[in-house]
């Protein structure tokens, strides 16, 4: 938990006064979100968009002002969290069932970093299964399709139910053991009829912040 | 109306007893309908997967069994109307709103027919705004990333709101013009985060049934 704590320390120090904010979802996030309120506490003047419902209400418990892309069309940074970080910064995400939102409003911003315990690093993606947003309608011939790829696809579920994402969609995760080919694969299964979205966030992170219990290393993909 | 009839007419004389049928949407397949379940009421043994709400209502009032990709895995035959059919059996789709519904039934069929009247036919795609299916969150970012591609894209709306698909989504109809390079086109769109599907149905087509008032011809992209 302290490793988690010490990335969201340090990732608050890259954001500045005005800064229209893309705010990600999950545990790391959750404990930013904190830093953030106390730093809006003591006159901090920035806004936020939301990946998730969960982090949005979050953001409004802690003071920060939310919006949305009805009022704003460029984010300046956003801050996500990931399942599993590559040596190249690609990553894997949507364990916590928000990796659509997050990728809208992760590419949205000029900048994307990306917050991580060591955990989370890995030699090469795929060890979490990939989660992979699908429309309900035909969700079991999408499977089939997805499945063609060399994986089993399990439908997420909750309680007994599918699991349905803040969009109304369905989440598939697909274990497909290591992705040797992460772009590849994300073209093929993107293109799918029925699939809205994957959770492989390729090309995107500029700057890792890895917790560890006594402080957090930033990787910076341009240096 | 009365090549709509012709059209649908044609149609019912491909069902054969004991198909899974794909049930497209739109003003043919309605007389379609009509006509399956004349013939369902003379013995004819069907199940039908519905591509919208409506489909499926109006099949039930006709008397037609409706099944759904929870008990069946293939379809053997799907008919499906069109905007637009180029001279190469490619299709723009989707003034209805169904488009996403309907591909997904018609790409799961064995065989793909479409029924039009002759003024769907076109020498090139693209008069009719395409239509494209895209996730609400964020969609004012889609809009503007669909643009860079050198259209108006155009939120189709209902009533004053936003129309929403049977899917919970939003559609945008994307004023392109003359569309010179279709399978270009829906490959770049279905990559952008955000975009779920395209109105473009390509290389899908086996059979096009075009009315005429006194009859209907029957083009046969395998002939």
């Amino acid at each position: 938990m302290n490793a988690k704590m010490e990335a969201a320390r340090k990732a608050v120090e890259y954001v500045e006064d005005g800064m229209v904010l893309g705010l990600g979802s999950g545990s790391t996030i959750n404990i930013l979100l904190e830093k953030l309120g106390d730093r809006v506490q003591e006159g901090l003047n920035i806004k936020g968009v939301s990946s998730s419902v969960k982090t949005e209400k979050l953001a409004r418990g802690h003071g920060i002002e939310v919006t949305d892309f009805s009022q704003v069309s460029r984010l300046d940074l956003a801050i996500d969290g990931a399942d599993e970080v590559d040596p190249n910064f690609q990553l894997l995400k949507g364990g916590g069932g928000s990796l659509l939102r997050e990728k809208i409003v992760d590419v949205a911003a000029d900048q994307f970093i990306v917050v991580a315990d060591e955990s989370k690093q890995v030699e090469q993606l795929g060890a979490f299964p990939l989660p992979v947003e699908v429309v309900p309608f035909g969700w079991e011939q999408t499977q089939a399709r997805i499945e063609a790829f060399g994986c089993e696809a399990v439908l997420r579920d909750s309680g007994g139910k599918p699991f349905v994402t803040d969009n109304g969609l369905y989440i598939l995760d697909c274990h497909f053991g290591k992705i040797d080919r992460p772009e590849w694969l994300h073209n093929q299964l993107k293109s799918l009829v029925g699939v809205v979205e994957t959770g492989l966030f390729l090309d995107m992170t500029d700057l890792v912040i890895v917790g560890r219990d006594d402080g957090a290393d930033v990787l910076d993909k341009h240096s």
